[in-house]
């Protein structure tokens, strides 16, 4: 169902921003809301990218539900709201003017033509999906060219636990989301998505929850010796990552975030573009813990970040 | 056993091409016989490639046995014939003229050097292979310059079943080959293969059985509810592909087609180079559902298709 | 804990070079000893690369330890040794002169900050790590620019076996490592790791045990029938392996050398930047066989060898 007009409600629902895992909500149904914008996002110090963006975010809001539950989801095209007019009046940027969007859930099981279709600015789409599947999966835009509104951060995170939780009781969770930027220079400090750039598969960064290195100048903490588990999703578009974490092996992987698809002590976990994988690890002694995509041009790149075990 | 001369007997075989899935033939042994030949293949509108055919197809035909079955092979390479040799004239091209081929059957095990040998234009080789594997398998041509053969268009899947057949009764069936296409600009639509650019790893065009985009043009229609089964082969040459179904879940997977392998909901499957899989889901709705390889760009250049379920 | 000073002792431990695997050591406790010097190192004929080598090799030595092993490591950083500075004054290059180095051991569970710390030229570093987990682990240097390190050569391999050994005995056992070459030429034969080239993934050379096709020159020789184990291992640094062998199929797979994470019947193996495998295979019959990287390109571009079977 798709509806126009003012829709004065905005994003809503039992949301969390990575690393942060959310909580699984109660209840059978779960509603949630996302908007989307045309804003400039920061991906590192001087480099602003003219973002399209779920809940004003590259990557957008992490949905935690459990099989069986059913989200009610909506989402307003809010593209063409008075202050990103403004600015995309002043920065003459065709990318920010306003756009038709949608969203492709993979943790969902529906016709697309209906349950994934565009909607213009100022309109409003509802409709319903039910978990079936365990794992961790991608959301995106699916609008065409969809290379360019997944370059352009319309990227995020759905965990699901199966209906009695996950195996193997964890003391401490992250969510990390892997995605490439391909950039050209618009104006100064502002870039604008490229899909050329794109097409010849060579990122001009590469991030954990879209900015650049953010976790080496902000590390993660956690304890020696605890059960950490992180919710890992690689967006891509395009490339592969093999997922490290420098001083510790990897002792358990569920690939897509299945049990089912189990690994015992892994090095590093060879994750495609579009798959996600829970990997639990404990760091051994105190110190300071590198994790990174271990195809080292992309480590290189911005994908690398920092526990620190205490 | 190489001969010469006038061998007057066409390709014959219970064969098939994709997506079609051949049956398997009853009896210990099968008898198969290709030709290779040098043609102009239609890859998209006004794209036509200078080809390397079995079977007069990119990719060539369907092989569908069972383990323990063993295939009498043999093949003629008419590369000289002489329809070839005045379009080569003609267009002037080094790669229309004749040349030495081979074939290289991932699901045999055998001496490569006898069995796998190249052979002149004019010349037909016979060898056998037994099946001892159940999987999903590439052949492909193995003269040197392989790399030249294989994106010239000489690729192709082999079905072996399981002596007591697959597991998981499948409702209905479809062969998808994935491969990349690199190609130069020779004269108005034709084009030659360019191992340069495969050298560099990025694809013209990235195709599901030979054609971009076809089966968005022409989709694959299957049942709501039904089970469907993909026999899905990567011949590369350089590339993974990151297969998906737009608006399901991948319920089992089994790489390289060998049940022991097995996956479950999948999100996407990871297939590299000369890598298989079997890969089973459901459409749960009415709809048109876009299946894609989700390394995005090479979607975007052609490896993408629709299942429409009624 | 790092030392000065004239540390006379030189490489020691029970180690061997690729192919050859070392037999594991008895005891709870394996002393080994790395120098890490400056050297010219051969890729191919008329290609010599301003190397960084652990044991005057690429890549370095072969550690084979056993899980509960305890190795007590120690590391001489010989980069100022007086004949690797004239022939750097001769050549005028800046990668020859002396530098910080680091060793990271992906089959250790220490705190990276003090184990794998940076020593300069001149420094010895000491410290130990017990094997937790089996499997096939990379080790290289951690000093940044990590990138510039390991492909400067700054890679190798450790096999740790279960504490029961690796079920399914094998007759005949080989390791291989595949690593990227990214080079620019220096002055004539000489030429220098290109960190530009490795940003864009694009490698120059991609061997087997550091020398282009060198077992394609020199074959390994192996018995017709007989179980043969492959320790592999893919050092990237940047992109996947697809390792197959021409004529048969890999009987067993277990990936990152670990028993528990088994794959039965692969045609290829893909195998991420960072990860190891064992695989066991059976050669048919009397012939040579050709082992590759089947991510054409990477065979193209030198990993590919011979096994001959009498
Ligand atoms: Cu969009
Ligand atoms: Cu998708
Ligand atoms: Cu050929
Ligand atoms: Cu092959
Ligand atoms: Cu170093
Ligand atoms: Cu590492
Ligand atoms: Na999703
Ligand atoms: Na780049
Ligand atoms: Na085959
Ligand atoms: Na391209
Ligand atoms: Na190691
Ligand atoms: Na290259
Ligand atoms: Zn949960
Ligand atoms: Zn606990
Ligand atoms: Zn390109
Ligand atoms: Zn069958
Ligand atoms: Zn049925
Ligand atoms: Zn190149
Ligand atoms: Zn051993
Ligand atoms: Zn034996
Ligand atoms: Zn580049």
């Amino acid at each position: 169902v798709v509806t126009s007009g003012a829709n004065i409600q905005k994003q809503t629902g039992p949301l969390a921003y990575g690393p942060n895992v959310p909580k699984v909500p109660d209840g059978d149904t779960v509603e949630i809301k996302f908007d989307v914008t045309h804003k400039l996002f920061q991906v590192k110090k001087d480099v602003l990218m003219a973002g399209w963006l779920f809940g004003d975010s590259i990557p957008g809001p992490i949905i935690h539900v459990r099989v069986g539950q059913t989200v009610k989801f909506s989402m307003t095209n809010r593209s063409s709201d008075s202050t990103m007019s403004n600015m995309s009046l002043a920065m003459n940027m065709e990318s920010m003017k306003p756009m038709q969007h949608s969203i492709d859930f993979h943790a969902g099981m529906v016709n697309p033509e209906d349950k994934y279709r565009s909607i213009a600015a100022g309109e409003t789409i509802h409709f319903m999906w039910t978990a079936h599947y365990p794992g961790v999966f991608m959301y995106h835009c699916g609008t065409p060219m969809v290379l360019m509104h997944m370059i352009s951060g319309m990227v995020g995170m759905v965990i699901v636990d199966p209906k009695d939780g996950f195996p193997d009781h964890a003391d401490r969770e992250f969510a990390l989301v892997q995605n490439e930027y391909y950039l050209k220079q618009a104006s100064g400090s502002v870039y604008a998505a490229d899909t050329i750039a794109a097409l010849h598969r060579d990122p001009t960064y590469v991030t954990f929850n879209g900015k650049v290195s953010q976790y080496v100048f902000r590390p993660l903490r956690v304890k020696v010796g605890e059960r950490i588990r992180v919710y890992f999703l690689n967006v891509g578009p395009n490339n592969i990552s093999s997922f490290h974490v420098i001083g510790t092996i990897l002792d358990k992987v569920w690939l897509d975030g299945n049990p089912a698809n189990e690994f015992t002590g892994m090095q590093a976990v060879l994750v495609g573009p579009a798959q996600g994988a829970i990997i639990d690890f404990v760091l051994p002694e105190k110190g300071s813990y590198t994790f990174l995509d271990h195809s080292f041009a992309n480590a290189t790149e911005g994908a690398a970040g920092v526990f620190i075990a205490e």
